[in-house]
């Protein structure tokens, strides 16, 4: 499945400094991303000492995830096609728009500048342990599991949708400020229930770095398996629809 | 009346996969428009047990609201024309720019995708009632009525304006940017009166899982009559307005 | 002077129904973005009762505005030239843009959308006073003057720089967005010294139906004197140091 | 080095009149940024006279600081290519994107542009003290020291990707909006820590009016490192990798 397309970034496999390229840019990208939205959580510990939750802390962390997220979008979009998120790879893998090889790539980048993230942080607070995802008191493992799969399905949709679409056109350009506000608005939503991860990279490098494993697992398997039910409705529901006498560049497919 | 045009979204009523896709796509983006919008208020009852109101909170809703909505757009703005929003609909059928089957497709689709985004809502926050809209006490529906007129009229005008207009060029592609922006200035404005909801399908889902039924017709008649005085003003007041001979692309028309 | 050139919004004096539509269209933008502006003022006072003054409160204010001229703008940008401000307007007039006859329809317009906008407000929210601008205890009408134009200087800079410039090139595209979010940054730093009105029809119709006139002059004359500075600064020494050999559309002047 | 290439900002030394034009325009637009940024911290300390922190507090830094560098750089752009920051400048200097004479012209004019607002807001504030940056208690210079290293190298890292890079293509257009954002999401994670300046001029202006030297050098000396590192890792790293064969705009270099 994974040989069918590769248009998704304008990606190549064989030209290896090509891969080598996106792979640094993902590593870069998700450093970015994860330095901000984990440095959010620890600047409000770092104000409140034991943060409890307000609108204000939600605001803070919604707004710094939404725009680290765009600008590591945007700063990786032409080269690696700006994923950041293991789960968004594992779409596109799963719709056949990346091969195995570029997602391992991908997938090992986005791990260790989410690694390197954490302890960038841990160094600059002078200690402080990052915290990570978990799930509310009231709520278990389920709730939580199954609020993953439902936001992580709501981002790669919008990926798909704005990014991927071969018919997506003019849209295009505004995909990175789509992808960033779904996010931005499901951690409003999502925030004080689970955290709203939608994001295995971004779990990970605080959960090692602060050593906090308890349902770590969720923060998996929930965004994998929503961005895997986006992509496969996308690519074998939405695209097949379309009639291919509506494609505007085709002019001889009558 | 309805028979007019159908340019808005490209649409092609004889074309079946293309409104099915449609109103998938409508279904979908509704879906997350609401759960982003509805979560954020459950997501405020969460932190706070007995939410009262304040500027953050107020903040946190209008946020989730334009975010999501942006994100909404953009991804069904290329297949559907992005209405996400049966009042939308109702202005893009009077002004003649949908048919009327399409539109009913779209309410279908809209509604449905509010009532599975309350469900499941009510299924991640461990049965948690949706709040959905009321009118603040100190008002009367009238006071309600009159300023869901006022607030869906500033929507429905930025729609067409930016997405509908035939001479917005280049305008379009920041329409949907436009448009989440007026939903969340409006929410930052009437919010504390009557949730400023300017939208019958986002107060549907929430309202039939969460059994409010208070006030609810006004969330369908204020929005209709709003965006449909919008949709008659742009369509048959400013359109022919424009003296034909300032239309850019036409050469030959003196 | 103000018969020099009028490229920008692309208006003609002659051809009346296009000075019609773009007086109506000034009246609808500012009428929809001091419903929002003027109507976020007041949904505090809903929640609060007696507002005093808090972070969240001028986070509320500067959004609500910051998103409402976003709207206004893109809505109008095509057909007006997207002024929604009598100051704009001045500033556009006395660089040569816009002719008098032209300025004076757009700020009948505006003032009477910003009084319909007030209007509206009274009665949906059972009659609340408007508020208006004042100048913060502390502080004289000196200082209150000195900030308005301040302020202006840079609404205007942006406006010329992003919207006006013939050589602004694709920055013309994201001009609303700089132009809505310097209003934004504004009232971040200047809200809580004088309200950061940077615009006469913004303050004008709060004032008249709230009838609150103590201080108004300043948001008069503060405005149109920082828009001007900024409109001449830029007309008559920006524009002219351009070397026009680097007109990227020139093809023949070697 | 600072010879090999000039495109970035379609820059020429030789024509003096675009050299002077753009310095103005960097006094301007870093006056612009500064006055925002800074005035928000003043606005914080008018309202709650000793302003501890808050999560609504580094909302309205964070805020004031992307929507005005968002404006800031869209208005220079296209004239200087919108530095608005003695860092940025000093990594396209390095990458050889601008000359050693043209960086002098920018940086005399960012200070001035800094000065200028920080004398500015202490009119308009009647005397209020500027505050500009310093370090957290609990932590040390060397923490503030790292952190400027960190967040200042993904801003240069953003800028270079999406305003520098030759084969950024469309996400150029999107380059000031992705630039102010990781400035917004940086201040959400730094700001509680050490203010999270990034920028040296943002520093000057209020420390010299201010008077407040203590740490000032972290918030040189940070910036300049952070900046070097990205621009060198970008031109002498990432820009090779890419093979030449890709180069869109390249047709016969195989």
């Amino acid at each position: 499945m994974a040989t069918r397309r590769y248009e998704f970034g304008r990606m190549n496999e064989a030209s290896h400094p090509d891969s080598i390229r996106a792979a640094l840019v993902e590593f870069l990208s998700t450093c970015i991303f994860v330095f901000a939205g984990e440095g959010s959580a620890l600047a409000l510990r770092q104000i409140y000492k034991e943060p409890g939750s307000s609108a204000g802390e939600l605001v803070v962390i919604a707004l710094a995830h939404a725009f680290a997220l765009f600008a590591a979008i945007s700063a990786s979009m032409h080269v690696s096609g700006g994923h950041v998120n293991p789960a968004v790879t594992f779409g596109a893998l799963l719709g056949g728009r990346i091969s195995v090889l570029r997602a391992l790539y991908y997938w090992v980048a986005q791990l260790l500048g989410s690694i390197v993230a954490a302890l960038l942080l841990r160094l600059v607070t002078n200690n402080m342990r990052p915290q990570g995802f978990s799930v509310s008191i009231g709520l278990g493992a389920f709730h939580g599991l199954i609020l993953e799969i439902a936001l992580t399905f709501g981002l790669m949709y919008t990926v798909y949708a704005t990014a991927i679409d071969p018919k997506r056109g003019s849209i295009g350009s505004i995909a990175p400020l789509a992808i960033a506000f779904v996010v931005g608005a499901n951690i409003l939503a999502g925030g004080p229930f689970d955290g709203a991860c939608m994001n295995p990279a971004r779990a990970f490098g605080p959960a090692m770095v602060g050593w906090r494993w308890h349902y770590h697992w969720i923060f998996w398997v929930g965004p994998l398996i929503g961005a895997a039910l986006a992509a496969l409705l996308y690519e074998y529901v939405m695209v097949p629809i379309e009639p291919p006498h509506h494609q505007p560049l085709a002019g001889v497919d009558y």
